[in-house]
């Protein structure tokens, strides 16, 4: 409440009491290294992401995603509400830096057309098969169910997928290497936080993923044009249950469909000849969802 | 087959047997007229719009929407796909006509980043509240069924749940004003050609429709965060039902949400607190669908 009564002046002295200087060029070292991690081989080399805005900050904080550092804009010091402004000043406490950093050279920073005024970088998170395994597992419940990406290339709808993936209370999204980056902003946007805590694993080897789970006693159904409008067993009777979601114009390689023990595909009772994928898959996870909490 | 054996001497013969000059300049009116439908108000005043690629121009073409005029690349001419120069045949034979652009002409006059060389111009359909029940009832069936759009703004889901809702064997597409318009290019695009075949109303006043819908029989279901996570009665029992989007921020604006029968909820089984509106679009219309069609 303190904050928002303040006046300019003493908005400058919060922001000195930072230990910071506003920062106004975009020449700045700190500055750049942030630009640099628009781009994934950037993000790879030095892994650290970007996220960004009020929603995604909230979320990072409260999963407590390992935050680097914390770039706001003197406008969003005056104007952030107060439960924002209490996962920052946590994070301060923390002892993680923070740089104020005036609204150009924030625009530059941002990925957004109406840049909110927040943006952090953080450490990647633990993708391997090691971490994924000990951490799904975790969950203790009888029945595991994945998300399998093969090749979705778009951001929007990789990030859908991982919400609804989340909603449906899926345990873990598995994606091949050429499925959109986790780290892409549209990604992170799209699945509104539901990254930062519900398992990832990023695998050069989708093949070999997919019979290890089917060796575990996984159900590999597969979506596909040329598949079956129902599914050959009851979904609440399975050990482990694994959707696998294709390329938005190839559909799933054929290796990987091959190994499905189910090719589905949602009847059309239109004209239409196929449905978005992220849509597909939000259907396809709630009919799983649904059978096993019946 | 002719033509993708022609030599490029022969091509610019092809281009010349149009009737048409190679237009190679933006500054051209017509080019300008087009470029001018890129908006929602001029679209509104000349009552025409843009419809963009091979894939839409096939739908277009396949659905007698009333194309105005064909607007081509000299590289388009040179690779299309037969089945597209077909069509494009057609359409010249019945005396549309047919502009030839220059690339760099073209690309202002497109919106997609990697434009294919195929536009058109054409007119809007007939989105009134006379014409969307005659073409409604002519579908014959018991049970109607209809998405209703309460100001969904993003383009790109309101294009998501137009081709859904056709996947879905739904009859009619309700929108409000102030949700996408239906001719913006990123709907007619999600929409994958749905919308030239979908009756849809466009309605100022979306309370005195759904009312009257109401007193025709139709079960009204709207989508709220407040929603129940069952209905109240059995979808196949309906004599219409009509499911009602909102907003993506917002949702549903109150006096549509007092006006539904039932208010619905998806389950939440993870922590995700929502689910994104294509998305829950899609649940909910299969859901509809498949008891309709049990």
């Amino acid at each position: 409440m303190q904050i928002l009564m303040m006046s300019p002046a003493s908005i400058s002295l919060e922001i000195k009491m930072m230990g910071q200087e506003l920062i106004t060029s975009r020449q700045n070292l700190t500055v750049k290294n942030v630009i640099k991690l628009k781009q994934k081989k950037n993000r790879d080399r030095e892994k650290q992401f970007i996220l960004e805005g009020n929603k995604l900050f909230m979320e990072a904080e409260a999963w407590n995603v390992a935050i680097t550092a914390v770039y706001v804009t003197p406008q969003w010091i005056e104007g952030a509400e107060e439960a924002v402004k209490s996962a920052f000043k946590r994070l301060k406490d923390m002892g993680i830096p923070v740089f104020t950093v005036d609204a150009s050279v924030f625009e530059a920073m941002s990925a957004l057309k109406m840049p909110e005024g927040i943006l952090c970088t953080a450490d990647k998170f633990d993708t391997s098969e090691k971490f994924f395994e000990k951490k799904c597992k975790k969950n203790g419940k009888k029945c595991l169910s994945y998300v399998i990406l093969d090749d979705v290339q778009d951001p929007g709808n990789v990030g859908t997928i991982i919400r609804t993936a989340d909603a449906a209370g899926f345990d873990g999204i598995i994606c091949s290497s050429k499925t959109a980056d986790i780290y892409n902003e549209k990604v992170l946007r799209g699945a509104m936080g539901s990254v930062f805590h519900l398992p990832v694993l990023q695998t050069c080897a989708l093949e070999e993923t997919v019979l290890f789970l089917k060796e575990q006693g996984t159900r590999i159904i597969g979506t596909s044009l040329q598949g079956k409008t129902s599914l050959s067993a009851s979904l609440a009777a399975q050990k482990a249950v694994g959707i696998i979601l294709g390329n938005e114009s190839k559909g799933m390689s054929k290796c990987i469909a091959d190994l499905c023990d189910d090719l589905y595909k949602l009847p059309m009772y239109g004209h239409a000849e196929s449905l978005n994928v992220s849509v597909a898959a939000g259907i396809l996870m709630y009919d799983i969802a649904r059978a096993m909490h019946e």
